[in-house]
């Protein structure tokens, strides 16, 4: 069994759309982000640094593995699934994984700071990160010319990717100039495990609406 | 033959010292980034995302691999070291290579961007990012104590993370409060393949007195 420490970001969700891809099962353990119980010392044992999600894997050695990118290779090395072994696709794969680990995340993750969260509003830096996701979004429109996946099959970079994209007007980014990238949003939008996975935890920050992530810390057994 | 195009960044060198530690034959070329090589047609058919390091495995079909992370990785199950295949190990590396991609990379760039290349000095902005490296760096020290190495031998991971923090001054951050990660910094810095891999290309923009990447487009053989 696979315990999962999650909250209801792009982050997470990751995760939890990845488990229900590769049907594995696991347990939810929600953390109440607005009380910073991602910096209990508790937690801390299973991620030093201090952020969902994270994962234990009760079925090997009780071994704790944090940060989504490194979690998303664990359990697909794990499963078998949605990161090929053929050296060239696997490749692929990883390349756009480390795309949205070190590109869309942080930017999108900076865009949202300085455009939703901080009250200076300092417009030079909102420019800045949106600027750069826009950039980023042009790439991985064109790569998606003629194709359906980023890599050759769908992976865990498509999940990874799409997990935070289908977030971007909380960024203030818009889409409309980025055909293929709305049709593979669109294409991800329609898995019935993504479906799934971007409702656990069962709360949807992401509508536009919900200004704070509100979470009670609390279990649920899923699968 | 791998064919390596890089410049004297910490991204870039994170993927020499891999290959003088992994010795493996490969071929430099140099791009000149102020006048944006890394944006040329001919580079974006290399890397879509217009940015060093990327390779092309001469040996493999010439498939090329971008983004620093994916090309450790790639390296390292090409030669079969510095990611080992013990599952638990295993994740551990990728866990911290994770933790260089998605946070100390985006912040310390982001600390530099701020601190030392715009012209508006925002202080909130300078603080922001200097801050989140001055966590990050508390999470390494914290895990460094008793521990050699990022996982449990020395890995890419170590590579990932040293290439970065060893240019702590260039991000205006001191680490005269992080023992354990001093001691890291400078075990790491003893050894041979990392003294060549830092000097590759040969010019080191990150000595506190450089103030722009400058290099000449070129090629030089190595190995």
């Amino acid at each position: 069994m696979i315990e999962l420490y999650t909250a209801a970001t792009p982050n997470g969700h990751k995760i939890s759309i990845a488990l229900e891809e590769m049907q594995l099962p696991y347990l939810i353990t929600t953390l109440d982000l607005t009380n910073n119980e991602q910096k209990s010392s508790h937690f801390l044992t299973i991620n030093p640094n201090g952020k969902i999600p994270a994962i234990i894997d009760r079925g090997n050695h009780n071994i704790s593995v944090f940060d989504s990118g490194a979690i998303l290779i664990y359990l697909a090395e794990k499963s078998g699934k949605l990161l090929s072994q053929e050296p060239n696709e696997r490749s692929q794969t990883l390349q756009w994984l480390m795309f949205q680990m070190s590109g869309i995340g942080p930017m999108m993750g900076q865009a949202n700071v300085w455009y939703r969260y901080r009250e200076d509003q300092y417009q030079p830096a909102i420019d800045r990160y949106q600027n750069e996701v826009r950039r980023l979004y042009a790439v991985m429109n064109n790569h998606l010319n003629g194709r359906d996946y980023l890599a050759q099959h769908y992976s865990i970079a498509d999940i990874a990717n799409w997990a935070w994209i289908r977030t971007h007007e909380w960024s203030g980014v818009e889409v409309d100039e980025f055909p293929h990238l709305q049709d593979w949003i669109e294409r991800i939008a329609q898995r019935p495990a993504c479906q799934r996975g971007i409702n656990l935890p069962p709360i949807n920050i992401h509508n536009g609406n919900a200004e704070r992530f509100i979470q009670t810390a609390r279990s649920i057994l899923v699968n």
